[in-house]
């Protein structure tokens, strides 16, 4: 059975790959990317540390367009965080029945409602998976830090390839950094997983009585 | 690290158990009861089929008297779930930091709103633990499987220990079936975990470089 995983290199999804790892055969991690800048090499590398197979995807020219369109009217990021989200997870779910994100409980963007989740799954005969949807900001750091080293930068050095480092990027090439320092949060941070401290695998299969 | 995880012997909170495991050094399954009925048996034996310790705790019967009271006054179970589950979770608050349920992104009831479990993580300076809190009915039952072998009866056979088993059961003792079929869903059922398939232990630690 396979899954595949938004991953920026982030340790948000770098936990919900850890957390699937034990039920699924076969993980790969999918880094969308605007085409522009390379952040998401950090992501490709990271997924190695991790050991599963990445994949990088460049959203169609439009998507970008749209993305910026939204940003530059609404003034604010959540809504175009919400629209390339919801392109990326319906891009996988062409591919593989099993879609899954980093998104936490605390995000505020992006985030489906409820009834756009289960939508999704009835019209694209897929499941959408939140580990972390039911996690505060502190257990998911706590939990991550048991197998993963990560540090913290500010999102405009790019340390990975989410889609708010993506759009700041792309926002100061076409319309200048005023326009990100109006829109974009000051200090926003994202982490970058280091390296993966250590394995967690099966080692035995009891085919009888457990314990 | 330790946790303390609410458990029925159902596939949900035995599959919540399952994906802690290899988060922390111990999990501690704890089932509530009131007291008349004797399906916290089966919870305790499936928490030594997955291999982790189990308590039984049972409610102060002014909690019992209190919920019955929401159910005959209500006409329907959510609000008494709700009432119990959130006894349950600021009893086990008092033990410990991290207090985790097998709660589902579906779940009508017991759920809590994202301002009461800030609030309450705030309050008594705990974290409430969700894991299945971003994954689907069908995504669970394929993600338990892997794991677990599990039987579905109907709630009013009590074949595992969770509240609406518990409540239907004093519902009858007091009131009588009547009030039961007044109340209750007909049909509801319950999974009850059969056995631990295999186990995922942590076979190496790489100190240094990973992959």
């Amino acid at each position: 059975m396979k899954a595949v995983v938004l991953f920026s290199g982030g340790k948000d999804s770098a936990l919900t790959t850890l957390l699937l790892e034990p039920f699924f055969d076969q993980l790969e991690l999918i880094t969308f990317s605007f085409g522009q800048d390379q952040a998401w090499k950090v992501a490709a590398s990271v997924a190695g540390q991790l050991g599963h197979p990445h994949k990088r995807i460049v959203f169609d020219k439009s998507v970008l367009d749209e993305a910026l369109k939204i940003l530059l009217s609404m003034g604010r990021p959540n809504d175009a965080l919400n629209y390339v989200h919801s392109v990326a997870v319906e891009t996988l779910a062409q591919e593989c029945e099993f879609v899954a994100d980093g998104t936490r409980r605390d995000d505020m963007a992006p985030k489906m409602s409820y009834e756009d989740i289960r939508s999704m799954e009835d019209r694209l005969r897929m499941q959408y998976l939140r580990p972390l949807g039911g996690l505060g900001g502190k257990t998911i750091r706590i939990m991550a830090s048991e197998y993963l080293e990560f540090e913290e930068y500010l999102s405009e050095k790019y340390p990975a390839s989410d889609f708010e480092v993506g759009l700041r990027y792309a926002l100061i090439e076409r319309h200048g950094q005023k326009e990100v320092d109006r829109i974009f949060p000051k200090n926003h941070t994202h982490t970058k997983v280091v390296r993966r401290k250590r394995f967690v695998q099966e080692i035995e299969r009891k085919k009888d009585q457990a314990c």
